[in-house]
């Protein structure tokens, strides 16, 4: 099979379920029509195997991470997924891999209402760049630099569960409990987002480990956090696993969560709680904003905890 | 130096040219604004080094060419350049190296004004997606599926000269006469093509090779071609290469080209020839549009050249 028959076969054959595509995949360029009103909000991500994902992770769970970790840069946003495009590299044209990225890809897109408007298709190490595009009304986005002394600050979900899912695969890569399925196939928050952005006006997706990702959001508003070590939200199975004696430190640096971490004025604590309940999505106050300039957490004694590593890096 | 260091220093220096871009790198996203009554036109490439590029080519010549085969999709549908996302997996930090890159890189997006608005820098072996945006008037584009029969058929530049570089390099890896520079350093037909969308409704880019490429508007525009082997342009360094023997076959297949197929009426031949000779851009008609379904190419006596491969593949 060519290249060109691998395209078409599998990317051309994806749902389309936007009329605001002019022209899809096919030609050199896809034509798009933005809403009037609207900004555009792009993001784009790699995923190098072995490097974000075992290289024996099943090519539905990267099919549907590739996209899930794109969803979740709009997500942070607070940004309406439309488009996507897809490059993806690939060491052989295996017919079977192919059908599963496809299967794992598509699950995503169909939820979200995405479009694949455009790609390429190259051969090479295994690797997948994404490229997602939304829309947001101006007024209504989230930002990084929005944060404001006082604030109180959020996660959904619970952290560290994907670390630990990391951390068992590598003694059994065959495990398959809750934390890999989170490693595996993230939720990304994009429904709860769509809600909270019309209150919330500062978040970030914790994708490099907690600590390191709220630090981007202190030093993008010039301004610190304190946390209580106690209030992180953990799983049932990540306290089991560690028996009683979690490490804090590994928890807050673990990355690969894609969570959403956001700051509002403790005035809309009622309406975190309503949208919480709504989305049935759990939401967690782990501290707040101060006017320092660091991320500092704090143990049951109120002391600061001693962070060694500021969240996953590749370098 | 972390990655988010090498990123700062690196990709938050690129030129920023745009009063289009509400907030640019340093966010889960960029914010952009789309000119009202315009829409939005993406493309995505990716070049893995060892497939696209000779592994010894220079950071430079990579950066450049990165973004060049990207800039030739936007010409190919006569849209104007805009934002452009860059997904770099690097198998080591090295600042020389990256500080090559971004040179070459930033050459082009300064030419074309475009603004560098978001990417991905991770670690694995050597491969850069890059992803870019323009705009076109909803009337004013260039597709693949508008050549009609009758339609004259043109291709800027000369044909076959990078496809030549590449065996000239595979012969000695420190050539450098203008078919390796075609090679390394493609020259996209952004304004050619900006002048050419007034009038014309139908091109493509030569990337997969001539025969390949026109094959890609007949079967989106359910038509053929007709070309005469001896009005396809060719450089004096091939012809002196071949020594008068020139195989029209390599020529014809050869990709990597970066140069635009186009059809018009032949009531715009005059106009042609004018932004020809505005732009100083060599333009030739090579043959026409016809009912059938397949391109095909004439020698002198209007024999069929028989051809073999339709273009290069990665599979």
């Amino acid at each position: 099979m060519s290249e060109f028959d691998l395209i078409n076969q599998f990317f051309r054959s994806m749902p389309q379920q936007r009329n605001d595509v002019v022209l899809g995949i096919g030609d050199d360029c896809a034509i798009l029509q933005v809403p009037e009103g609207k900004q555009l909000v792009v993001s784009t991500d790699t995923l190098v195997s072995g490097v974000h994902f075992p290289a024996q992770t099943a090519a539905r769970d990267i099919g549907y991470k590739s996209l899930a970790v794109n969803l979740s840069d709009l997500a942070a946003m607070g940004a309406d997924p439309a488009w996507v495009t897809l490059c993806l590299t690939l060491p052989e044209n295996d017919p079977v891999w192919l059908e599963g990225f496809v299967k794992g890809f598509s699950e995503l897109l169909v939820e979200h209402k995405l479009q694949l408007v455009g790609g390429d298709t190259t051969h090479g190490p295994l690797s997948i760049s994404v490229h997602v595009s939304g829309f947001v009304q101006p007024e209504k986005v989230m930002r990084r630099d929005r944060a404001q002394p006082g604030d109180l600050v959020y996660v959904t979900g619970t952290i560290g569960d994907a670390g630990l899912g990391l951390e068992m695969l590598k003694k059994n890569s065959s495990e398959k409990n809750t934390c890999v399925i989170k490693l595996n196939r993230p939720e990304p928050r994009n429904y709860f987002a769509l809600a909270l952005k019309e209150f919330c006006h500062c978040a970030i997706d914790v994708s490099d480990g907690l600590l390191a990702d709220l630090q981007h959001i202190c030093d993008e508003s010039h301004c610190g956090a304190e946390l209580l070590a106690s209030d992180i939200p953990l799983s049932n199975e990540l306290k089991e696993y560690y028996g009683g004696e979690v490490d804090v430190n590994k928890v807050l640096t673990a990355g690969d969560d894609y969570e959403l971490c956001f700051t509002v004025n403790e005035k809309y604590n009622q309406r975190v709680l309503e949208i919480s309940k709504e989305t049935g999505l759990q939401t967690s106050c782990i501290g707040k904003i101060t006017e320092g300039s660091h991320v500092v957490c704090l143990d049951e004694h109120n002391a600061v905890i001693e962070t060694s590593v500021m969240g996953y890096e590749h370098f």
